[in-house]
């Protein structure tokens, strides 16, 4: 066998003179007056070798038998091109190399698409024949890159004293274990493992048992519903510390950020982060991870038009809404049709409508125009800053709604007007999330983030007095309008913990039943502890500038969790399901006729 | 909150007269006429901490409080003790706390067992209290350790241009899935993901798919009866690579290898490591992993004894069995109970008996003495390297009975007879492991390693005639008498891989239907690839010098696969289950009566 002595896409001039042997895949062939050009690709790159009469031999008849992805091994000598054919789109454009010796290492059927970037496949068809798919420019350099900032996280974790402790993947059900993975087992009847959601409870426990500083880059499992960001099984970069604060956990990760950006991008992010509050990212952007690429801030002016004649704003107002505004700079030139489109966007996002002005030739006109009194002209006007040219907006409801219309109408535009620079990274830390939100289903309030999170030690006076006040120590670090990370301080205090269960109604039995194990642990002098999970699976995305998970995952799951290339899952045989003590129980299927008319109807 | 400047086990005279504030544990406390000493140890080591009336204030009858386990945090100063007092046993052991102020960050109750190493405590009482074991220093150092060797792992592998890879947990099941965790899908109805038994098959498709090199330090599952030393789950280093021979891949490994002990154990490796074929590992050594710190080889003495009076020997040898010998060097002088134990010793790996002869006073002695003829007795005495005080064992049955016993006896006399010396690490490559073993059952040959284990290119000619001779690519490192790795050349020829399906006694559609998406993707220019995986659990296990897999790895479950901190596996709730569109089937409870019957029975 001959195996390679250098690799395709690293030859230059300066190899020129060596004979070297390669092995790699055709990416294409040329055969021009009885000279034979190929394109020899392996994982570095491309390089171009030739078959000539001249000095090949024998082995121009056996590359003339080579077609696409065939795998070659090729010996020759590395010689300059004629600069008239350098090839400047190719890293080694400027060699090629004359080959004297050749052995079809393995030959390929014609693969059922091209083996290029840029070319329009159907994704099933690129999942099904993922080993093909892996093979294009832009999946390698996505997996290097995956690959890459794995390494960078860990050495600079290793850097500042953390463990790498594995915790393991056959574990308990949560105690809201609805989306739960479970695994039966063979030994103990009746009884089932569940996948982890999260390493939330042992990197907890770890904490406990003295380890300080712990990571992994950890597999996690969710059996939901899948959107198009969303994978069954998914990775996250665990982080958990004692005797750190806040701020000092928040500035080592900021640390880590930089040098990860730094290695993989070449950027060199502004330190620190910019910190901004849960409240003002809801009012200003409308959404709790805001895209900060981009100003155009929300505004609130709930006190300008309370009183006004506009009915609505008023009403709003009255009863505990909020109205607020969003200037369009420069949109006041929109047509009839894309000023009417705004009610449909708007419901979409659960608002009722959005009113809006157009300031054109000086003058202010739109539907609401003739209800506003001077003064509300003249305090919008310089509230919102506005001049010739802009439009603006509006939406009156309760907030949350507001939010989400404003905030979804402040990405469009920011998408529509270009106001965003797509080679800016644009990190930044949302921090005081409440502890407690109000569940109107269950009458009670429920932890916002998990009920061991550490609420603000100047918020404690609230869980006598309004727990909805409660600032928790949680934050989320938001890149360009994703949230890629997201972690808290932990309560270690038992009258704090006591407290927390009380506001969320748990007895103290129940809390038990629910955390048993954790707060037994808790007992035995826990630490000061918190921490922090970077999504990697979308941290990868967002560096690789892709739009899709699935792009930055070997072997990803479709929309519907399912393995195209392996066909998983799959039925199994019934005595593997009688040894683990389970059997299926399905659905009847409908009668042929019963499915056709089921199928009528949708 | 007062936060570490500093960590306790690091102080040193280099530090006195620094203000340092430190966190950590109580180890332990004694109060010398007023003075209150107290051992504060957190993840680096302890520290001694001193509270005075003269200058602790308040702070001495805060620390008075403080009970083993409680977490303190503390500020003071560095000062060298007494000379006097230095303690050798400490590596802060010259210096101490002058502590001016204390905060209890958590009061503990008092622990299940000592938080120290080398106290008797039932492991099911550590197991559940896994957090508090976690604490003791040899946990610690194990974790430590366990981390470390991971990140030398990735630091040579990303050296040598290895990509990480993540390979799904949530897959299909295997063909012979026996031992597969079943994992069932909530939206396809009646389907089952599984979880993987290693990568090995995703790390195939992702050499089809061009990686080159890829490795990833993998999760790996197995539903199987445990032993004292397997887990149902447990981590392999898996490695695959492009385009090398074994003797290269073989060679980076050991590059590795010797780079792990160097920085784990300080310990520099002969490299290249010893290569012993199979055959000769079981004929000199009665195994396949053999310890090589000694040597007392077993020697083959049929030819010696193919037509002796010794009936057994000669009607052995006629039948095609083998007799072997193990001189026990020094142990005439054994009692006649150590001589008889050697039969229920041979018994336990199979065997039918042990023939012995002592050596003492220049004199052979021993039931099968006089049946020896003088011939037979020089032909041993040099074979054997027979002197005063020897003890001759010998077995005769099959190969494989003989080297059961042989070998385990060798193992047994290399403890006893102190040859093994402990600090050693003696790595081995065992190669040309036979391709195929005889089914007796099935009739049929079956893989050894794996059907996609590539055969030495010079028995192919084997497939036609005695498949049962065809050597292997497949290799072990094995480790002071462990596997601690295995791995092979895969076959990518297409014609090695049909000769293979036919020794294998598979039709085309019985490979197709066990093997379908591989042998797709082998169709579409697979390169020559191969590979290796590490048991990580027992690797670290040997270097950390402990016995019991379940000692390096953090949440290990118990032989029963029962995970005692958390309790899992466990119930669940029967609206999970039909949601994933199971039942259990469990077996009927016997009535109280018909159990106790049973229990009277055992």
């Amino acid at each position: 066998m001959m195996l390679k002595t250098h690799s395709c896409g690293t030859l230059t001039k300066a190899d020129v003179g060596q004979t070297v042997t390669l092995n790699g895949w055709v990416q294409r062939r040329r055969d021009l007056g009885g000279v034979l050009f190929i394109d020899l690709r392996d994982r570095t790159g491309i390089v171009q070798i030739v078959f000539n009469p001249d000095f090949s031999g024998d082995a121009l008849a056996v590359a003339d038998r080579a077609r696409n992805e065939f795998v070659l091994a090729v010996k020759g000598s590395v010689v300059e091109r004629d600069p008239e054919t350098y090839n400047a789109n190719l890293a080694t454009g400027e060699i090629e190399i004359r080959v004297t010796e050749i052995e079809v290492m393995n030959a390929a059927k014609t693969p059922p698409f091209p083996i290029e970037d840029g070319v329009e496949v159907d994704e099933s068809l690129r999942l099904k024949y993922r080993y093909l798919d892996l093979r294009r420019p832009e999946m390698q350099k996505t997996l290097l890159l995956r690959s890459k900032a794995a390494k960078i996280f860990r050495d600079f974790l290793d850097g500042e004293g953390f463990l790498e402790v594995e915790t393991p993947i056959l574990t308990k059900s949560s105690p809201e274990g609805a989306r739960d993975y479970l695994v039966p087992s063979r030994v103990h009847e009746g009884e089932f493992f569940a996948l982890p959601q999260s390493p939330q409870i042992f990197k907890q426990l770890l904490m406990v048992g003295g380890i300080e500083r712990y990571y992994q880059i950890a597999r996690c499992f969710r059996d939901e519903d899948l959107r198009a960001d969303r994978q069954p099984e998914f990775t996250q970069v665990d982080i958990e510390t004692s005797f750190l604060s806040q701020d000092q956990l928040l500035g080592m990760m900021e640390e880590l950020v930089a040098k990860l950006l730094r290695e993989t991008s070449n950027v060199e992010l502004a330190l620190p982060f910019q910190r901004i509050t849960y409240a003002d990212a809801m009012n200003k952007y409308g959404s709790d991870k805001p895209d900060l690429r981009f100003g155009l801030e929300i505004e609130d002016i709930t006190d300008i038009v309370s009183s006004s004649d506009v009915k609505v704003f008023a009403s709003v107002a009255a009863s505990g809404g909020v109205v607020k505004a969003l200037n369009a700079k420069g949109c006041a030139s929109w047509s009839r049709k894309e000023l009417d489109d705004l009610q449909p966007f708007a419901a979409r996002y659960g608002g009722k409508g959005l009113a809006w002005i157009t300031v054109k030739d000086g003058e202010w006109r739109g539907p609401i125009v003739k209800f506003l009194k001077e003064e509300e002209i003249a305090a919008l006007t310089e509230r919102l800053g506005v001049e010739e040219g802009d439009l603006l907006t509006f939406s009156a409801d309760k907030p949350k709604v507001v939010a989400d219309v404003l905030g979804n109408l402040r990405l469009k535009l920011g998408r529509d007007l270009k106001l965003i620079d797509d080679s800016v990274f644009k990190f930044a830390w949302v921090v005081d999330f409440p502890l407690l939100g109000w569940d109107e289903e269950e009458k009670r309030y429920v932890a916002e983030h998990h009920p061991f999170t550490r609420p603000n030690e100047d918020d404690l006076h609230y869980f006598d007095t309004d727990p909805g006040k409660i600032r928790a120590q949680a934050y989320d670090l938001v890149l360009n309008g994703y949230e890629v990370g997201g972690g808290s301080m932990r309560i270690y205090k038992r009258d704090v913990q006591e407290k927390m269960f009380t506001a969320l109604g748990f007895t103290n039995e129940l809390a038990y039943e629910k955390f048993g194990y954790l707060m037994d642990a808790f007992e035995y002098g826990t630490p000061p502890h918190g921490g922090i999970a970077f999504g990697f699976d979308r941290l990868v995305m967002l560096l690789a500038g892709r739009t899709n998970l699935r792009e930055t995952i070997a072997f990803p799951k479709t929309a519907s969790a399912t393995d195209l290339l392996c066909d998983a899952p799959s039925t199994v045989e019934l005595s593997q399901l009688e040894q683990l003590h389970i059997r299926t129980v399905l659905k009847p299927k409908p009668a042929p006729a019963a499915a056709a008319a089921a199928e009528g109807e949708k």
